[in-house]
């Protein structure tokens, strides 16, 4: 990475938090903490701390659909981390003008294109269970501050830790199988289906859910309130959703069901 | 709008942000970084996010309240939008040196003054489903950038859709009847009356909850730990609450009860 | 305090904010309404919002072990405050370079050092519920806009109220009896020993639960998932988890709960 591209980090200033470690401890301030130490002009914006406890795929699904929405130049530091303390590496990841500091565990793997620049953070942490306040917190800091990734890491050529989502899987002539990835605030159940596997176009389709035949609609308000609906939500992900309700309580669906999409006859 | 009022949204670059969007998702995330990818220089604040989902007059009721605390030049972006996708109007208000955007459904209608000059926001979304990210978002960057309302909407002459609290009703002589809006964290009730309905002021009032005849104190520890106390709260409104407990467990109370407040004999 | 120190805190910019509010009411966003009221330039932080209700005791903690990760000039607004309205004076306390304002209930005593200087805030608040609001935020403005202690109150010669956690007592020999404290968001159990206390370091030792000698491990996965295990945490506490799992649920215990570490035989 040359120079202008360090610059970048340091004129946005962004930096991106996405962990697990909830809001209830001071986790999440102190990391601030140590990114402010290191760069007081930081612009700190939290993606989401409620990840479960130690759920690296929930976190990475989130990493993935929103880093689009950041600035060239943010920092996230991402931190899932059930492996703290073992020898699973800590990395810095280049990827289309933004960085990404996580442990290599499948959190960021991903959010980054093939074209990604990897590092193994270099540092020795203070403490055996805080490597986010140790070493990925302080690196963004450093990144922030106008340090190359080459002076924290050195550059890994093997690929790191992979981790792949569950996607749709054919079912004869026209169907597909899809499964409940988690569920959102909303009640909302969320698919491993997108937009671009119905082919032909959502119309075209139809989801089987507890005995009934759902068309697509195009937003929640096209439902009576109280009626479920299948939508395309703002990822262009499939969605089941309950107008001023929650599909979850409606349905007692959650991670791992699968359900069926069919062509209309 | 002139020049310099644009200006001083640039100048000041704070933005709130008012949502039902919980923290569990990163949609709040997104929200941000949106805005940042408009104008990185933005300093974004939660007002809440744990607007109870839908609940339009929750979100109405701390907004009216929250806003006077904020400085001149302050973007409020404002998302508890149970009809997105629908033909609901996106707004942007200025009002008394601040801005608000957000759904024509009554959520910002009990913040502004009479004096408010209205826009509807013109730009497409690019989802059916999240127009804060789509449209509220960018509106708002595009006015810290200086953009000139005018360059994002169309000047509203007609009012927008209205929406208003239960206050009092007068019940005989000298008796009023309020209703309980809500339960905050410490399980405190806020009533519908404000200190200025009790005419002569709290000294002369007392509530009828419970059986029981309550005059007003002036702070929690008025009264020992564990008693019921009815108030005048930080934002001048009635309310009861339990000193170091909770008014919500204490009494079974919530949202529409209703309370009688009479004048001491 | 002379101008150079003064001139520290509008120069670093950084307001960390510990409080009790949780995040359902707007009341933490009021607060930096407030301060960005008096300084638009400030980079606010939240420490830790979800402090039980009144629970000082827990703020103190947080406040003790979060300070050191934040820069110097940072201001601290710290309000967990039962005693609102009643006599109690309010706080500023200068420390090391970063300011600390909050209520005379023990809150920042045992984050501060004996050289702190104190002084008790002058201000008068607008309401009797909400001081952080009305006194404490104004102050940090003041103090991040360039305004000197002593022109925000009277310097305090006199200790201020105290507040000391629990430690550890020797039992006999070669024991000592530690309590837990809280338990954080992993369900993991934070004890009232330090990693100090453990004459000759933590492989000599075995801490007593549930029946069972457990060793100290270094890390999380050092244990097979599910297992218990003791550890010295980030703070250099003592601490009782389950990989993957939760201490508390699998042992039942909570605050004030007595644990034995024995020395190996």
């Amino acid at each position: 990475m040359d120079s202008p591209a360090a610059q970048r980090f340091e004129a946005c200033g962004v930096v991106a938090l996405l962990t697990d470690f909830g809001t209830l401890d001071p986790y999440v301030g102190v990391l601030k903490g140590v990114i402010l130490s290191h760069f007081p002009r930081a612009s700190l914006v939290d993606l989401t701390h409620a990840v479960p406890p130690q759920d690296v795929r929930r976190g990475a699904w989130f990493l993935m659909h929103a880093r689009a929405h950041f600035p060239a130049g943010t920092v996230f530091v991402c931190v899932v981390d059930p492996g703290v303390g073992s020898a699973r590496a800590l990395l810095l990841a280049l990827d289309g003008g933004q960085a990404f500091a996580g442990p290599d565990n499948g959190l960021l793997a991903p959010a980054l294109s093939p074209a990604a620049e990897l590092f193994e953070l270099s540092a020795r942490p203070a403490s055996a269970t805080f490597h986010g306040r140790d070493i990925l917190a302080p690196a963004a800091g450093a990144l922030l501050s106008g340090k190359q990734p080459a002076e924290l890491g050195r550059p890994l050529a093997r690929a790191h830790q992979r981790l792949e989502f569950p996607r749709v899987e054919r079912r004869g002539e026209a169907a597909l199988s899809a499964e409940v990835l988690f569920a959102d605030r909303y009640g909302n159940l969320v698919l491993s289906a997108y937009e671009r596997d119905l082919a032909g176009g959502p119309a075209l389709w139809e989801l089987e859910i507890a005995g009934h035949k759902l068309g697509f609609s195009r937003t929640y308000s096209d439902v009576a309130p109280g009626e479920l609906l299948a939508l395309v939500d703002s990822y262009a992900a499939l969605e089941v959703a309950v107008r001023d309700g929650s599909a979850v309580e409606r349905l007692g669906l959650g991670p791992g069901a699968q359900l069926i999409l069919r062509r209309r006859a």
